[in-house]
Parts: structure tokens; C-alpha cells; sequence
């Protein structure tokens, strides 16, 4: 085992089965989060840079140090499509790591997005291109290239262990790990849960109270709730 | 006196009149604050969810505990047409504790709107109700139900004090709280100071200055202000 | 030399010239922070109040005291057309200090828009007018009229140094200072730099590596990249 | 009903009873705060400014302005002994408001000490008199005396409401308020949760396990626990 | 492979090689940081709560709720003499989940200290009995035993992966996570690296410059960096 | 005029008179930011690593890149008896860029202590060697010696603007810079403000309010102070 992480770039990655990811794509990150027993989700500092933006891929993890973008075009060659950029930093960064020519190549390479717990620029650019981007802070500030990270080693973004391969699902509520190896089962517990939710909405919409749909009343007054006038 | 403030419910709320309620819709926040003496105001990291969003309504108040949404099924019964769920948290947390299920049955309720010191989720549906939140993060982040709080008790809500039947007034600057008592006063006093803003936009827009129009060159002056080239 | 800085306004301004202004306002902030050799930027939390908000203009500085924006009125009568007002805070805070009433009149003078390290209200109404800010926070908090600041002083803000006359140029990545006396050379530098920005767009289009494009394989291997499967 | 609570002084005050007062004192905050049944506790960025500090008094409550301390030299006249001056800000501000000459003052009135929702400074003075002080900040920045606030209205300091003449302690885990009226009540609480923690920590220093003491293991099962190996 | 890490105890832990452990015990943080790579540290938000702090052992991991510690019960009984409990939590926390009590229990287990991305109480307590701590927070506020979380499953704690088993070092300078397949190469590696300090220190005190002694001239010379007077 | 301000280091200072700067010694930090007119302050994010740490002496300045702590050792050349290095960053950085073997080396040249927009380690080290150190954060994580900055420019340090050869002084109240042309005028004044606070010290001692010493009570009056019962 080696005890450095720095300074390498992994080319073969596990990637999480197509389908499993594709099926995914239809679900929101607060159910698949849901879904997988509340565990998994980055920080919420994590913000899109435009309302809407949607990301649904596998992850490409990039090691970066702080003002320092280098080895995001280390990362553009390792990209396939269907594939997230992940990028955590060694520590906490603000800088403008990302603008819109590397878009432009981690699009040619077939990268859906981007999630970087560090800062990007060119928003507006990126906006135009429609290339989505949960980053930490938009910062025009410049990086230099000088200092070596990693590629697709397994890194910790915004709070939560993303492993090369894993599915990354990202919409405005924030942003998902859902490891590989388990893809399709969250995909089937995403599903499950949001099967009930329309009829639960309709219940709702009619005028029934969660007390009762969800047979609240009892365990409340067991655990001591008071009612007072 | 009652020491305990937790796990329980009042039914009982003298809200404030109507007729001044629907008065202070009429007014912007920062000019609601102004009237009533530059209080009342919350913190200014309470943001709303989307662009333009708007509340004014009767507080209904919520006290939760950290990463626990129990008690907002349980305020949910005690909503009336033109209320506003106030949510209060024992400690700061950022979960999502509010989503689109729960603003259907606000709504069906009669609620116009939810202020929390937590976070939320399912923004892109909430944005596509139209239902106006202000909250202090965005997170997919889960909750339980598992800890009693309470409803309808006095509460400090991102820095202000909200009673039961208060009126809230919420929009892009941020939210204020008008003790129900003071609703019409507070109502008067907006309107009063509005009254005389077009024609001092008037007399701005065509060139004349503040430091003449609010007759500021002599205190100035008093207080030392010296110019120099 | 005088010791305070407080308590004057200095009436003469050497403003940077007027034609290199103009050709700053061709350039984005990033390109111009990089072609000054990445320096002269504000700190990324002063976000503009709306997307797609654009400055250029010279700098009218303004000090002022927390919870007070007198010198802001101070400061209209020395606004002249093509100047942004750039106001630095004793320390940090968050009140609100301008709205649309100080929008107008500082249109009226022939003002261009405002950086403020501090809070800004009537966002609403600014953004109807599309009067771009820059600032720190949205919040309703009123100021009183009270005590000295200062009107053309050099000042830090956003931890940036502003001299009266700079240029100040900001969109949606930021806000950069450009010193009065070497706008001319800055915009040189940043047209330099944008000239080839559409060739290495279409490159990248084409799917070439920045890898390659920017001879990156040699300094990362002497550097001691490695690449393992 | 008045609604503007800035600018005056309530000279007369219902204090705790000093019994009461004095029973509190032998508690510490976080006993206290449980007693009450999790209620009452200003928000942790309260920090005492030397280890050890403790307090325990009556509320006289100042309501001030960022970046002015005016109200602190009123606040000292309306002091008795045995008080603790709790100063809340209208906005958030570290400015240091307080020193060793209004230490000095409060002193010779009888004060105990001071809890502030803003900074201090002369804080090696402070400390060489052993006047204890709990605050956000602790900052060299002065302050101007130009704006009235109000001494002795409710108020809400670091996210909690304190009334004049509720009891305030303040030791390394924090500051808690006590309600005047519940004083005597939260002592016979906190005495009775203390009582049996010498026998608790006694069993637990022997090696017997929470699990066991607190009868765990039941509901952790119920819950749905599960050890693996 | 199941998909949810919450509501189990993992019971068999394989831990560190004992002896790695004790040699690891004499390299500072800084240091086993450098020689494992600069990786492995936790955010600098965790601090003591008193100077001096030290702790070097095993980690068992605990991953709790916002404002619960129940599982702080749980893991007591996995802790055994030379382990530290690490604690995260699922959401930032600041709340009191740990006092003297849980510190005389896991003291009596054999724990030598705690590390915990949330807050703790009882600060003057724990101090008079030595036990070291590393937190975010110091709170008063009290927490409910009402939710379950995990022991001994992988935990991303202040931003660090850590596994059950991993050695944990604290002090003055932080808290870094040495995985425990590579302990004894850590130790190595900070023992090479500590090994030549004493030579450089008394190098540089008599007046040596880093700039000679690490031969940086010429590389400084290359980077492009003029002298001018 | 050259627009970089990277990668240079001016060699030839001119440092405040000494004379002065051994008087100013005899401040503190808040009185010599009250007798310049409450300007020159740091930010009070900047923290001693020990308590009662103080510095007073002339700055070299060092501008660095995040995670780069190149320059220090560039800057040890330049320092001269009697100096303190000033360490600004490119952008908001905790990593630990300064320890021991740094501050043997700069002690070695003769300089009195370190302020650092940054972070530093080694504190018990530098804490046993008693040299004094004002950090925004203490943190183990390493440094690479990678990119240029440069010394003796003008900086901005946590907000405020210090050039080289002005005097800084250090205490438990903060950072406060006095320009090298006004140094001797500091003293003065600072001097004058302090010969009649044992004074004032010994009125308010007797019991003399503020209220009175300072004949506030008619100004309060006129602004509009209310008493009431």
C-alpha cells in the first residue's frame, strides 16, 4: 500500500452500470438521499451556478491543491462520456479553478458537469453553454499550475467519500454520492419512495393532515405532547 | 408559570386584525422597519427561495430540534387561512426540513408562506408553486421524527422575538416582524413615510441632492466635515 | 501629512482616462485580474444584486461607519458621469445602506452603478431600474445619519486597496480594481489575452488536451506525475 | 403600547429574587439550561475572554448600535449591585464597545459582569481585574457615541430573550438567561439533576456502562440496532 | 452490500498495530502530516479545549444525528484501552453531546481522548481531569437520545476519511488520521523527517538562511523573481 | 510604472524612525487606533497564539500565493533587528506556512514577531520560544514552495493596507499598522490620550458616572433620551 495519494492518475475506473445510472437521472437528489437511509450528501455550501442546472454521472475525482487548477487538465484526458468532474481541494479554497474553455474541453471529452468544492468563473459563459456547476464560490481569481495532485483516487468533496466511478446526482437541492456498487438498489429504493409520494401530494392537496396519513397522533401523545388553549 | 416551553401546542391565538394585516401587504419590508423604529427585523441570512417571492400574513410558530421536522406536521393543523408558518430552531441547523409535500398541506391549510431558520428542499417545486419561502439554506438533507418541540409558543427566530398571531411581513430585502398589537399603528406609520418617497424620487431624479434636500450641510459641517481639493 | 482620514472629502479627482475606461468595459473581469498578473481583485462575497450586472467606471471612494450612511449623501454631490461609488467600511457590516431613493440620485449625477462593502435594500426596485450593485448582503437594516466618514480617501475594500480614479470593473465573476495609471497598459494586456481565446476555444471544441495545447506532459512528469492502472 | 423601543431608559426593574439568584450560582450553565428543561442558552459564539470566568445576576438589558457604546455609559447609571450589564446590537457587530475604564465604572457600581452580543477590548486589563466577560469579538475597533439605543427593554442577545431582572450565569460552557419569574423553580431543578450525578459519574468511574445505568439497551433494540462483527 | 451505514455497531475492529501506535505518539501532527504527504488531516476548526491536549490512539468511529448522543452511549462499551472515539456527524452541529460523565465512563474503559466534528460541555470539568478533547464547539446545549446512528463504520469526520482501527494524532496543531495499514510507515517516514530538525534549527539560529541551506536561489531565480532596490 | 506586483522583493525600506517606534511600544493597540483617529486596524479574525504575545516594530511585507509559503524564506533575508514580517495571501488561506524552524530563522535575523493572514503551527513550539505570533487560524497542513509573491510591496493584511517600513504593533486587542510618516505623531497622540486615563480611571473607581465625566447627559437629552418607570 502506498502511503501517498498525491501525485498520481488512476486510468482504469470502475464505473457504475449505465443503466442503474440512466434510471438515476429521474429521481431528485433529496430522494435518492432519502433513499439511501440519509447518508451520502455533500455539504449544502454546494451551490449551482444557475437555478436548474442537473447533473447525473460517473465520477471522475480530481485532487487539487489550493490555487492551483493543473491537474484539472490532467483530469480532461481521464474523462469519458457520461462522466462528473469531482474536484476537492487539500484544503479549503475559493479560487477560480474552472472556466469556460476547460467547459469547453471537458465537453469535447463528453463530461456532463462539473461539482468542485473550490470556486469556478466565467458564469455567465458557463450559463450560455448550459454547462452545469455546483461549485463553493464564484471567484474571478486566478490559479497557477504548479503543484501536482491526483486523478481518481478516492477523495472527500464537501464533506462526504467520493470513489472514482461512483454516481454523482446533483440538482437545486444540492449534491449526491451514491457509490457504485450500489447504483441500481438506490435506484429501486428512489423509485419506491416516490411511487406513494403522488398519491400522498393528492391526500395533501385534499386537505388531510400528515397526523393522519402518517399516523402521527399516537406517538405523539405518547412522547408527551400537550395540547393548551 | 410554566417552566418548560417544549412539547406543547397552544390552539388558542389572538391574531392580529385582519385590516391592518392586509394594510402591511401594501409596504416593503425595509419601509415596515423604518416606520416602526428600525426593529423587528431578522437576520439578513434568512434569503427567500426564488426572485420576487412575497408574504404577509398572521405567524403561526414552530420550535423544532436540530435535524427533526416533527412538529411542522403537528403546526400544520394549527394553520388558518392567512398564516405564516414561523420556524424556530433550538440550536442552528441547516437541514431540509420543509418540502413539497408539506407546503401541498400548508396550502390546503390556508398558509401563504413559511419562514424557517433551517433549510429546505425541493426548491425547484416550491419555485413552480409559487409558494414563498425564506429560509437559511437550501439542503436535500433528511430529518426525523423523533423529538417534541412546540407550537405556538413565543420564539426567537433568526434573531427576532415572534409571538403567536404576529404579523410577518417577508420579501426581497428580508423579513419583519409587527407585534400583533402595534399592526395598524405600524400600518400608518409605513404609509405615512411612503407617501412623501415619489415626490422625493422626483426631486432626486431631476438633480437635486440629498445633502440638500434633507438639509444635511449645516450638521455636517457641525460635525467637522472639511473639504479639500 | 495629516494623520485621520476621517472627516474629509477631497474634491479633486485624477480619474483614469476616459478612453481606456471604454476599452475596459470590453473585458471581463477574469481576463483583466489575470492580465494585471492576477492581483486587484475584492473578495469573492461581494456578489451583484442581480445576474448579469456590469460596471465599468472610476472610482468616487466612500468610508463610512457602520449602521451609518450619511457620507453616502456626502458622496452624490462629487459623482460625476462614467464614476462607480466604491464604499469601504470602518469594519464589517451588513446594514442596508443604500436603496432606490440613493439609486436615483446618484443615476441623476450620472453614476454607473456601486461596490459596497457593505449591505444594500430595495433590491426589487434596483434591479426594475437596473442600476447595478455589487455588495456584501441584501438586507432591510436602515442606517442612521450621524457620524464622519469620508469621500475620495484611498480606501480598502472588500480587501482590495481603491484609490479615487481607479477603475473599477465588475460582473457576474467579481469585482476588480484597475490603478488609474495603468488602465491603458491593463487593457492592452487583457485584449492581448482574450486575441487568442477563440482559437484555443475551438481547439479545445475539437477535442484537443489542454495537456497538449499547453505543453503540460513534460513539466508534470519532471514533476513526478505518474500514471498507474 | 409604544411601538418604538429605542431611545428610552426603564429605570425601575422587577429583579430575580436575590435568593434565587443565589442558589443559581452554585449550578453550572449547562445544569441550568437542562433544568429548564433545554431552554434559555445564548448561542455558543458567546466565549468568555479569560478561562474560569464566571457570573451569575440580575439583567440590566442595553440595546445599542453597531459601532457605538453611548448606551453603555447610560447603562451604568441604572446598574445596582449584584447586576450583570447584557448588552444586545441591532445588527451584528464585533466593534469593541467595552473596556477597562467602563469595567472600572460598572464595577463601582456593584456590577458582576458582562455579557455582550458585540466585542470588547483592553481584554489584559480586563482579565488582570477579574471582571468577567463573555462577547463575539474581542476587537481593538473604537467606537463614536452619537446614537441612542435603550436600557432595560426586552431584548434579544445571541439568539435569546432577555427581560430586565431575569437571571443570567455565565461560565465556560456558555450563558444562559433564567426567567425572573422561574428562578427559584430552575434552581430546585438544577439541584435536583445534580443531586444524583456524584452516584452517576461514581458507577460510571467503576466501569458500569450508560447502556446499563440509563436502561439503553431496550430501546436502542426497538429502535432497530444491530451488532455485527 | 447494504446500502445504509445507520443503525449498526460494528464489534471487530481490526486496530493499528500497537506498537506503530507508540512510536507514532512521539512525532508531532505536523510532521506525520508531512511525511505521510501531506494528506490526512482534519479541518482546522477542531481545536483543544485546553493547550496542551494530546492524544495518540485507535480510532472507534461513532456517526451521530444533529443534537443527539445516544450513540456516544453505544460506543462506550466497543471503546477499549488505547482508542480515542471519533465522532461525526451527519449535519454541522455545534450542540453539548459530550460531558464528564461520558469522559469518566470512557476514561474507565481505557479511552485517551475524543475527537468529535460537533460540541461539547462540562469544558472546566473535562480540564481538571486532563481528558483531551479536540471539538468545533464548546455548548452548554443539551442533546436527546432519540435517533439512531452507527460504531466503527467508515465516518468522514472535519473533512477526514477515517476507518475504525486508523490511529488518530492530536495536538496544539490539529488532528490528523494515519490509516492503520500504514502506521509503522507513517512513523518511519516522520521519524526520517524529524530526524535531521534539530541540524537544520541550529543552522538556521546561527543566522544560516533557508534560502542557502535548501538551495532555493537558483530555483527562485528561474521562477523569474527580481531584486530591485 | 510596472503593473505586477509579483515575484519582486525590494531590498531598500525606509522603516519608521526608531525613536518612535520605541515609544509607540508603550501603547496599546486600541489607544493607538483611537489617537489616529480609529483607523489602521486589522481585522480582529487575527488572533495571538498566546496570550499576552506583543509586538512592536517596523514590517516587511510578503505577499504569498494559498498553500505556498515560498517567500517567507525569500523574506528572512530581508529582515533586519527590530522587523516584523506581515504575511498577506492572494486570497483567504489557513494553511500552516510558518513553525519553528521558520521563526529560529527569522529570530536569528533579528526580527521581533509574525502577523500572518494565514495560517501557522508549531504553536507550542513558537509559544515556548515566546515568539509572538497574530494568525486568522492555527493549522498542522503543510505548504509547497512552489509559486512566486514578493516582498516589501504594499499589502493589504486582513483589511488593512501596510507598507513596508511601517510600524505594527501587536496585542491581545489586535493589529493596529501606523505609517512611517506619522509614527512620531502616533506617539504623541497616543501619549496624550492615555496621560489622563489614570485619571478618569480613579473617577469612575470613586463612583463618578460616565454620564458625568464626560457631561453626556444634555446631549442625550437633545438626541431625545427618554426615562421612564
Amino acid at each position: 500500500m502506498n502511503m501517498n495519494n498525491l501525485g498520481i492518475v488512476k486510468r482504469t475506473v470502475v464505473r457504475a452500470d449505465k443503466a442503474a445510472v440512466d434510471r438515476l437521472a429521474h429521481f431528485g437528489v433529496a430522494s435518492i438521499h432519502e433513499a439511501m437511509g440519509r447518508v451520502g450528501l455533500m455539504k449544502p455550501y454546494l451551490r449551482p451556478i444557475y437555478a436548474g442546472a442537473h447533473i447525473c454521472g460517473t465520477a471522475v475525482t480530481v485532487l487539487v491543491h489550493p490555487g492551483d487548477n493543473w491537474m484539472l487538465h490532467v483530469a480532461a484526458e481521464q474523462l469519458r462520456p457520461g462522466d462528473v468532474a469531482v474536484v476537492a481541494c487539500t484544503t479549503d479554497n475559493d479560487d477560480g479553478m474552472f472556466g469556460d474553455l476547460l467547459a469547453t474541453s471537458f465537453r469535447a471529452r463528453g463530461a456532463l458537469g462539473l461539482v468542485i468544492d473550490a470556486g469556478v468563473r466565467d458564469v455567465k459563459d458557463l450559463t450560455a453553454m448550459q454547462f452545469p456547476v455546483f461549485s463553493r464560490a464564484i471567484s474571478a481569481k486566478g490559479t497557477v499550475k504548479a503543484t501536482l495532485g491526483s486523478v481518481n483516487v478516492p477523495v472527500v468533496c464537501a464533506g462526504a467519500l467520493v470513489n472514482p466511478g461512483d454516481v454523482i446526482v446533483a440538482d437545486d437541492d444540492g449534491v449526491v454520492v451514491v457509490p457504485a456498487a450500489i447504483a441500481q438498489q438506490a435506484a429501486d429504493a428512489a423509485a419506491a419512495r416516490e411511487a406513494n409520494e403522488a398519491d400522498k401530494r393528492a391526500k395533501l392537496a385534499a386537505g388531510v393532515l400528515g397526523l393522519d396519513m402518517y399516523k402521527m397522533r399516537e406517538p405523539l401523545e405518547k412522547a408527551g405532547l400537550r395540547y393548551v388553549d
